[in-house]
């Protein structure tokens, strides 16, 4: 965009906005414009919002959860079975398990997955604070509810190994079709974990 | 999600990133981790920029142009040819033309098209400015640089019916094959288009 056409301030909002994920270059100008044209019940808001959740939300120094509390409100919920431990990838994860109401237990975030392509090694993920967590509390079962990626299956398969000595027990979650899938649009890996799985009926 | 997990906050501005275009709810919870994630760099950076803003952005009274000052930047751009008058849809489309730098007068917003369908009719449109700044300016060609869709080139058809008896010469954007296009991936209309309108080489 020529300097000319929009202020500063345009500008700069359409950088910041194109740094969202799921946002590029357009979407990030038409989200501009979007918010421009809802000043008051957009505009004003969001910016409070931003502004709102900057100022009060933290990281839960025990899971790794993101909430306004620390420690966050899943692991300070005293209904949930301390003995097992829902391991996830990123919070995102957590919070789609939480829309599923699966998980009686707790979580603990890692903050990614082991890739050496990316440069991410265990140092960069939250396996220490793992490793101490299951040694020192009651955890009896760690789920690994990592994504059925290459790079969630080594991660899968590293902590397993991290976990040898301790006395848990290590589940992963269950490979199969999905609910409401159709079995022509399904890969071959899935249609095979699903029939090497099959459960009476 | 179950309000247990994040806080009201985290909640609240998932719900007002869902409302940018672009982004649904699951991208809008990537883009609020995002943000919780980047704090300092882009989380504080953005409220400030949407509240700057929403501050300081004006509606160019003239042309509909989205500014920091009224009448905007292109309107009060002394070199630009006041016989040449762009008239386009929406902001986006205005800033699309300055970044291709070939616009050498000023433009028209209409802040939309005419979509019966929509419920949006000529009075929810920027055309009784339109029609007052032909008739009073030196205007002497009107290009439509309006969307190559039904609903674009209904309100071309109308704008040019409104201009009738305006002494202006009311053009269009040429239609043909875009550039670094290749044939087989368009569809027929442009193709039609394209050597309907073919020019000696």
């Amino acid at each position: 965009m020529r300097r000319a056409v929009a202020g500063p301030e345009i500008e700069r909002l359409i950088q910041l906005l194109a740094r969202l994920p799921g946002l590029g270059p357009r979407s990030a100008r038409r989200a501009a414009l979007h918010l421009v044209k809802r000043r008051e019940e957009l505009m004003e808001p969001l910016a409070a919002a931003i502004a709102d959740a900057h100022a009060k939300i933290v990281i839960c120094s025990m899971c790794g959860n993101v909430d306004t509390r620390d420690p966050c409100t899943v692991c300070a919920d005293v209904t949930r079975d301390p003995a097992i431990l829902v391991v996830v990838e990123n919070v995102v994860d957590l919070w789609a398990l939480e829309r599923a109401t699966a998980v009686t237990g707790k979580y603990h975030v890692l903050g990614g997955t082991l890739s050496p392509l990316d440069g991410i090694g265990p140092d960069d993920l939250n396996l220490a604070a793992l490793v101490s967590r299951v040694r020192d509390s009651t955890v009896k079962e760690v789920v690994l509810a990592l994504n059925a990626t290459v790079d969630g299956q080594t991660t899968a398969h590293y902590i397993t190994d991290l976990l040898r000595d301790a006395d848990v027990k290590v589940t992963r979650l269950a490979y199969g079709v999905p609910v409401g899938g159709e079995l022509d649009y399904l890969d071959e890996g899935t249609l095979s974990a699903a029939i090497r799985s099959r459960t009476p009926f």
